[in-house]
């Protein structure tokens, strides 16, 4: 690290449960292209005077997770396409204190379709309707996909996200046969679900690209049986790494190499 | 330095123009007694946002500069002695959100008092009438000095400073003859006016003790005048590390050693 100095321009995160992720994640990068920036994690009881706070003190930029994406709407003084399709907030820019929002998951989403070269003609299932669901299903939505069907125990929730883009939702499961799977439930993330596959075993087979959007771990169980059958997969770690990368890109101005970004992940998740 | 990471304590400063020995002071510290605290200095055009984002993300630590010593007064929950016998600011500590406010400028100065046995039965010459005249002369008060003249250009504030602590102010010298000068005017100071003796060589030979408040450079016309005819000193450099030392110990709870505070002094110069 450089030693600390006055002039370091400090980027934050805001979450109810701060992990140490992004904070390794970044400080990794501005360590390694000697970048005078310093990042790091904090929690909040009140997200108004902290988002005062970034604007008055000049923070750079303010990556902001759950519960806040959507309280700080109202707070900014501008919101980028990307945050505007999904209402939904993770990451602030302070341009000379003028608050401009995006969300880089919408658009990391959106780029791993496009890197992958995932065609919008496919028919596409998507399980899950949180707040990760809703920057996946508008991120299809944006790259042109039509066919889409949303599966989602929560029938209201499944409904209203399908028909905010335009797309169908289901509460059971349709038979097996669409090209693309996109699990955007914590089936298989780490905990009391780390074993369950999120889609049969023969949606699986039917299908030409399985996209799980957890990243704890990355090797799901779903990634795994996809990966068995010799089907392309997406993980999580490449969502959270690129929407890492496009936050950083934002605050710093410097378009790290895909090595670098690959690198400062695997530091943050160790 | 260690890893940058989540759980790193943050404190801060706030002034118009911040140095970069703040932060190079408390940094050097930290390392050197392994703390997981970082520190930066900030400007602000709103503080009382910036102080609310200091409650609200939960900055440990905010050593405040002019011109923000007495705006911060309505902004915290609680005002010690120190800070409110001279109506200024210089210390927040955030304890779980409750603000609690100091001035450790005026504690640097009574302890330097008592540190270097200064009889408060001595009649005393004070020039200047500033924010840090301020906090000397109520040191001197505080210390139990009953014999304090206070000679400023600026009559009014003079006499304000004077007859708050209960001394005489004049705007021309007195004869020559008390036994404790002190300078808390720019005079001596890195500028136009480093070439100054603050006070003429008569009133340094009838001294018992010289004390200057200017800090940059240490050794003054004043302080080297005074060293010249043998007349004990006490430095600005002495103060300035000392405060500091004491906002340290409220932001970490840790005491470092008269060594240490010298070492991450003589670090925060350079």
């Amino acid at each position: 690290m450089p030693i600390l100095n006055k002039d370091m321009v400090l980027c934050i995160s805001l979450a109810a449960r701060p992990s140490n992720i992004g904070t390794r994640f970044h400080n990794f990068l501005y360590d390694e292209l000697g970048l005078n920036f310093i990042y790091k994690a904090f929690t909040t009881n009140d997200i108004e005077a902290a988002i005062g706070g970034v604007r008055a003190l000049g923070i750079r930029g303010c990556s902001v997770s759950m519960p806040f994406k959507e309280a700080v709407i109202p707070l900014v003084d501008e919101i980028e396409p990307s945050a505007a399709a999904i209402e939904s907030i993770n990451t602030i820019v302070n341009d000379g204190g003028r608050l401009v929002a995006s969300n880089t998951d919408y658009e990391a989403v959106a780029e791993l379709l496009e890197r992958h070269a995932v065609d919008p003609a496919l028919p596409v299932l998507v399980r899950g309707s949180g707040g990760m669901g809703k920057a996946v299903v508008a991120a299809f939505r944006g790259a042109g996909f039509d066919d889409v069907t949303v599966v989602a125990r929560n029938a209201e929730a499944g409904a209203q996200i399908a028909a905010k883009y335009g797309y169908r939702s289901t509460t059971t499961d349709p038979a097996p046969g669409h090209a693309v799977l996109v699990n955007v439930t914590p089936l298989g993330m780490a905990g009391a679900d780390a074993d369950v596959l999120s889609f049969s075993q023969e949606h699986v087979d039917a299908a030409q690209t399985v996209f799980d959007v957890v990243a704890y771990p990355a090797e799901t169980p779903l990634i795994q049986a996809a990966r068995s059958g010799g089907i392309p997969v997406i993980t999580g770690a490449e969502v959270i790494a690129l929407q890492a990368a496009r936050q950083f890109e934002r605050y710093t101005g410097v378009t790290p190499t895909l090595d670098q970004i690959r690198r400062a992940s695997e530091f943050s998740r160790q």
